[in-house]
C-alpha cells in the first residue's frame, strides 16, 4: 500500500487538462447507459399478455396500471437525465466523494423500474393493503434517490475544485433545496400511501416529475438565454 | 428558486463551444444507447420455444411471426437511428424543447418491442379479432412516433440558434414531410388492420422503414456528395 | 422531395473534418453499445435453477451445456468486437453502403444469443434430431454473420473516399479472404451438424473465433508494430 | 494471410496520436457499457411476487436475500468500475494482451449476476447444502476476476510502451497486490462457504469490495491531490 502510494506520488497524470476531461468523460458515459438502460428496461414489464385467442384486447386493457407506471417512470428517468445533464455541464473534475453521490443517484434510479413494477402489480392483482405497501415502498425508493441527490449538491456546493472556474458553488447550495423537495415530496407520498389512500401517492408521484422538470437548471436557462439572444448569426 | 436564478444568471458555463459541444454530445451518447438497446430488446422476444424432445424444429418453425416481426422491428430502429443521426448532423446545441421532442422520439421507439411482441403473440396464438387490435396498437405507436419526430424537425425549422451556421432551418420544414408521411401510413395502417385486414397494415408497416430508409437525409446526400467527389487524394 | 433536396444542397455541413469524425463516432458508439449489450445478454440464459431445495449442485451441473454456449458465445462476440475495432480504425467517413453493411454485421451478431439458447436447450432437453436442428440454424446465422463482414470488406475495399488517406484500399480486398473462411467454416458445420453429428458442428464453431482471434488485423499488426518499437520514451 | 500482413506494413494508421487515443476510446465506450449493463442488469433479479392479494408485504419480505444480493453486488461492480476507471487513466494504447485481460475482467464481472442470483435463490428456497454450493461457485467467479485483474496488472507492469509517459510501470507491478487479496480472498471465502459456513462467506464477499473502495488508486490519490491544492483559482 504504502508502495503503490509512493508511487502514485511521482505520477501526475492529470497534470493536462485532456486526461482530466477524459476522466469525467467516462463518469459521463457510464452515467449515460445506466440511465438509457433503466428507461429501457422499464418497458419490459409491458409484456404481451398470454391471452386465450379472442380475448387479447380485454387483456390488454387490463394491464392498464402497467402503462401508467411506464409513463410515470420514463418521465422520472427523464427528468432525473436531464438533472444529471444540467448539474455535470458544470463540473470538469471528479473526486471520490463526487463518485460516491453520483453511484448512490444511479443506484435510487436503477430501483425505479423494481418499485414500478410492484406498484403496477399490486394495482392490477392485489388489494388494498398490497397498493399501501407498495406505494409506501416507492415513496421510500424515492427518499433514498433524493438523498443521493441531497448528497451530490451538497458536496457540489462545498468543492470549488471540481467546478467550472466561472460556476460558483452557490449555485449547488441553492439546488440543495429542490433535492429537498424531493426528499419531503416523496416521503410524504409514501406515506400518504400507506396511511392515508394510495391513489394519493399516485398523484404526487406524477406532480414531482412535472416540479422537477419545470426548476431544472439544465432545461430552463438556456431556453431564457435562447429567448434573450434569438439568433446568434 | 429567485437566488438559484440569479445563481445562475452570474453563469455563462456555455461561453465557448466546447462545453456546447460536450451537451450536444451526452444527448447523443444518451440517445445513440437508447437505440442501441431497444433494437438488442427485441432479440429477448426470440426465445428458445419450450419443446418436447424431438419436437424442436416444428416448434421453432411455429414461430415464424416472431422472426418476421423482429425483422420489421429492426429495419423500423435501424432507419430510425439513421434519421436521428442525419438529423443532429446539423445541430450544434440543444435546448428545452429539443430535449422534449427527443425524448418523445425515444419514448415512441422504446414502444416498438412491446407493440411487436403483441402482434406477434396475436399472430401465433390469437384470433382474427386479436390481429386486429394489435396492428391497430402498432399503428397508433406509429403515429406517436411520427408525431415526436413532426415535433422535432418543426422545432428545428423555428430555431436557427439550434443549427450549425451554414444549415438553413428550411431544410427541417421540408423534413416535416417525411414525419407527416409516418403520421398519414401508420395511421392508415393501424385502420387498416382495425377494419380491413391485418394482413394490409403489416404490409405497410414493411413498407414505410423502406419509404424512409430511401428518402433519409443522412443516407442519401453523403452518397451524392460521394459520386460527386468520388476520390479527394 | 425535390424542394428537400435543394435545401441540402446548400448546406455543406460535412466540410470540415471535425463534422465528418463525429459521423463516424456515432456509428462506433452505436456498435459499442451493441456489442456490449449482446455480450452481456447472453448471461441472462444463465438462470438460477427452479430446484426443490438440496438439488441445487445437481440442477447447475445439469446446465453445462448453457455454459460451454456462453463461453462460445462470448469468445465470438468478443472477437467480432476485435474485428469491428481493428477495421473501423481505418476508416474515417461513412456512407450509405457502409452503414447497411454494420448494421447487417450487428443484425448478424444480434441473433447469436438466440441460437445459442436453442442450441443449448436441445443439448439439455432435446433429442438428437433436435442437435441437429439447432447447430444447422447456429450455423446458418453464422453464414449470415459472414456475408454481413463480407459485404463490409467488399465495400470498404471499393471505397478509397471513406479510408484513412494511407491505408490502400487493398487491405480490406484482402480482408475478404477472412469473411470467406468464416461464410464456408460456418456453412460446413452447420451442414455437418445436420448430416453427419452436432459435436462437429460445436467443435468447429469452437474453432472459428480462435481463427479469428488469430488472424486478426486489430490484434496482430499492433502486437507486431510494439515488438518493433518496444519502448517509445 | 501473408499479403494482408504486407498490406498492414505500409499502413501506420496510429502515426498520430488521435487515432490512438480513439483507439483506447473504444476500449472504453465497450467497458463503460459492459459495467453499465451489468450494474443494470442486476436489477433485473428483484420482481414483483406473484403474491394472492393482501399477501404482498409478506411476499415482499421473503424476498430479502435477494435485496441483500443486489446491494452486495451493485457494490462489487461499482467498486470494480472505479477500480477500471483508476487503470485506465494511466494507459494511451491498447495492445492484444491487454485487450485480452480487458475482456477477461469483463467476463468474469459479466458472470456476477448469474452467481449473485443462485446464492439469492439458495438463501430463498434452498437448504444448507445449496447455500455451501452456491457461496462456493461466487467465490470461484470471484477468484476468476481477480485472476483478470492480476493478469491486468502484469501486463501493463511490463508494457511501458501501453502507458502514459510519466507513469512508472513499477505502480502496476504495486497493484498486483490488490489483485492477489482478491484472490485469496474470493478463495478462502469460497472455501468457508462449502467447508464452514455459508454465512462466514457473505462476510467476505461483503468486506472485500469495501477494501477495495478503500484501496482503489482512482479514488484515493485524486482526494489526496484535491486535499493538497484545495482550490486552483
Amino acid at each position: 500500500m504504502r508502495a503503490e502510494r509512493e508511487g502514485d506520488e511521482a505520477v501526475d497524470v492529470d497534470g493536462d487538462g485532456a486526461e482530466l476531461r477524459s476522466e469525467i468523460g467516462r463518469l459521463l458515459t457510464f452515467s449515460d447507459a445506466v440511465f438509457a438502460i433503466i428507461i429501457t428496461l422499464l418497458v419490459l414489464d409491458l409484456r404481451a399478455p398470454e391471452a386465450p385467442p379472442g380475448r387479447m384486447s380485454r387483456a390488454l386493457l387490463d394491464q392498464w396500471p402497467a402503462y401508467l407506471a411506464y409513463v410515470t417512470s420514463y418521465l422520472v428517468v427523464a427528468v432525473s437525465w436531464l438533472s444529471h445533464k444540467g448539474t455535470f455541464r458544470r463540473v470538469v473534475r471528479a473526486d471520490p466523494g463526487l463518485h460516491g453521490w453520483n453511484l448512490t443517484v444511479l443506484f435510487g434510479t436503477a430501483l425505479l423500474p423494481f418499485v414500478t413494477s410492484i406498484v403496477s402489480r399490486a394495482l392490477q392483482h392485489g388489494d388494498r393493503a398490497d397498493e399501501r405497501v407498495t406505494t409506501g415502498l416507492y415513496g421510500l425508493v424515492g427518499v433514498l434517490l433524493s438523498i443521493g441527490w441531497l448528497g451530490l449538491y451538497h458536496h457540489l456546493s462545498r468543492s470549488r475544485a471540481l467546478l467550472h472556474p466561472r460556476v460558483p458553488p452557490r449555485v449547488f447550495a441553492v439546488e440543495r433545496g429542490r433535492g429537498l423537495v424531493g426528499l419531503v415530496g416523496f416521503g410524504a407520498a409514501g406515506l400518504a400511501g400507506v396511511l392515508v389512500d394510495p391513489v394519493v401517492a399516485l398523484a404526487i408521484f406524477l406532480v414531482l416529475p412535472v416540479f422537477y422538470a419545470l426548476s431544472s437548471n439544465g432545461l430552463f436557462d438556456l431556453q431564457r438565454r435562447l429567448r434573450r439572444q434569438p439568433a446568434r448569426r
